[in-house]
């Protein structure tokens, strides 16, 4: 494709309006939505609103003005990107606190004992499910590699707990076939969409999943540190307990009780006072999926992909990301061991990707707001600063805190 | 106190000046900054610069530029107001969820299986004593009246929990006094001090305190749902270990390990990603505490509930806060059957205050901009509403989801 052809491809996507939804800097090509969404252009006018008008002027009657119901609303809207209804989503906490209610619910109210997930999972992940274990008697964790998962799920295994695209590799599961595999095992199946929801097609109703997570800040652009999701199938709602039995899943939380009395459906999934500022800004963040498709968000993911791969070709990287669409997420990632500088030396000519430790380059491919153009442009710096060797250049060794 | 020597108070008060740092609406008299503090005038200016200059224009590469330090910067601000080091102070997650996180790292850490709280006390804190005692094998929570506390920590307690200042009656605790009393009997103490830092001195580090938490939209002004935070004294940090063992918790989260290892220190009992929207603006709260000493709050404090207490004496209401300064926080409660209505006429009237069911008027005395002349006329008025019984009036009766 060549750089006409890749303006064709823009003149001619059905998401390019979506592009003008975001507030991108000059200069930068941004190639990591899925670590940090990019800014909504309307998400600075909703703040000052709920800070200069609804926390000013209206102070504590904003719990009565649409403040209280904002963990509802915004799971509401959150359930059409990942195939739940809107009542079975709640916005709340962060993506680790909400795998840790779910695993805990979930051991508690099993007979069986066992935890499985998959080495190499997000971190996060791994070390939540370590520490909820050990609040339940005789549970225990058990990490897998990736092709053992299902030969794994046995009788003693009360949830399998897996990230449907890797956050590496940006590897997909079938969600449907694991959860089948889960289900007829007699196990429950607790999915993190961090890395999917917003970018490819979810349906976790389709594929009969019981549970899930997901973040609020990487494709759903709810700003840095925005609260997470949690899904808990329908089915489900009535005989889990929230372990983290904070008062605002409490049945009435404004009769003062002291006894914990779990609130009917997703509310019970509540702790502790809602983030007002943060959940606006996730529902700004929403608020650009209006009008789209997971279909058309699917297939510009793809395509964007193809692109990436196609101009990448010569250059002799070593992609870890499966090739078939289906097969994965909305990222594409390379193994180099010298990714680190590489990153840094793309960072400074304004291509924004990243780096995984200790070996991976990875690029969100973000269909909401990413044009092809970018991504031909993006390719050709890429190519440039392997070809000449730039990468080497000792500035770009230093270090950081945040990788 | 007439009206006058109100105003020649409030120009002898030191704090006057703090009053400014606040964007209070106009025809209000806020008397419910210990339920959600009013907003710093400071705060919508921060918030742009991090929404619409380092979200928008740094994205990613803001971690590095001052937000994944938050929690710590912020605990570190919060320190001086609790009497704490600033490295034994972080601020994360909510209060529910710091709550639970101590009070299961307390009874995995100790021989002990009762955690000993207030019936009483605030819903949360008993909710999710509730739910952490079920994960842990045989612990238990026990709840007794504020009378037999003392007398009830026994040699199976591993935890007294208890809130420094009292939410509805505003009584406080002497809580050097309680702690050497558990200290004495082998238990830990917990204060939670939602309802008194940044209003009266809280001396944790004096008390010989264990544990603390705290909300930061009272007293702090973070804004509604603002995180929280949470204190370990120094000498618990290396051996009390956090349940919700997520990855900004770990000693090295971007070395992507899948074994578990605690951070040392504070760190250790962070969660998830920081929430950067909402701990800048908690971080503007804190600002407004600039110059301020706990005696000056302290006395701010005091003089201002002594004026409401004379001016509501010939109102002929039950109040049910301490007469005595160091017995009793910033806010003050009065009992009334039709304490609802009452609220609501105040309310319309510009009056606000809270109502705490089943039967309780709350005010708040905010110490850093409330001033003298305030609390003249919020209480003029409510003389005039009881001696009127407009009250009475049918809409006062209306019922709102939150109260």
């Amino acid at each position: 494709m060549t750089l006409d052809e890749a303006r064709a491809a823009d003149a001619a996507d059905p998401l390019a309006h979506c592009r003008s939804r975001f507030a991108l800097p000059e200069g930068v090509i941004y190639l990591d939505g899925n670590s940090l969404g990019a800014l909504p252009v309307a998400t600075p006018a909703a703040q000052s609103d709920l800070v200069e008008r609804q926390w000013r002027d209206r102070l504590i009657r904003g719990w009565n003005e649409g403040w209280i119901e904002a963990p509802q609303r915004v799971g509401a809207k959150i359930a059409p990107l990942i195939g739940a209804k809107a009542h079975e989503v709640i916005a709340t906490d962060s993506t680790s606190a909400n795998l840790f209610k779910l695993i805990v619910a979930v051991l508690q109210a099993s007979g069986r004992h066992t935890v499985l997930s998959e080495a190499g999972n997000f971190p996060t992940d791994l070390h939540v499910a370590e520490g909820a274990v050990k609040c339940v008697p005789n549970a225990r964790l058990e990490i897998v590699t990736r092709e053992s998962i299902a030969a794994s799920i046995g009788p003693d295994t009360a949830l399998v707990l897996l990230t449907h695209v890797h956050y590496k590799t940006a590897q997909r599961y079938d969600m449907k076939s694991i959860t089948t595999t889960a289900h007829a095992a007699g196990a429950m199946m607790l999915w993190d969409l961090s890395h999917s929801a917003g970018a490819v097609g979810v349906d976790l109703n389709g594929a009969d999943a019981d549970l899930a997570v997901g973040c609020g800040y990487k494709y759903l652009n709810g700003g840095p540190g925005s609260p997470a999701y949690l899904f808990v199938a329908e089915r489900h709602q009535g005989r889990l307990a929230n372990p983290l039995s904070g008062w605002m899943g409490h049945a009435e939380p404004f009769a003062f009780a002291d006894a914990y009395q779990p609130a009917p459906g997703i509310d019970r999934w509540l702790c502790g006072t809602p983030p007002v500022l943060a959940l606006s800004a996730l529902e700004s963040g929403l608020a650009c999926f209006d009008g789209v498709t997971m279909a058309q968000l699917e297939a510009k993911s793809a395509a964007l992909f193809e692109l990436f791969t196609a101009r990448a070709a010569a250059l002799g990287l070593e992609c870890v990301t499966p090739a078939g669409p289906a097969a994965r997420g909305s990222h594409i990632s390379f193994r180099h061991p010298e990714a680190w500088p590489i990153n840094n030396a793309l960072i400074e000519a304004g291509v924004i990707g990243d780096f995984r430790a200790p070996d991976i380059l990875r690029f969100g491919l973000t269909p909401l707001y990413l044009a092809f153009e970018d991504v031909w442009c993006a390719t050709e710096i890429l190519s440039d600063i392997l070809s000449t060797g730039r990468w080497r250049e000792p500035r770009f060794a230093a270090r950081s805190r945040v990788t």
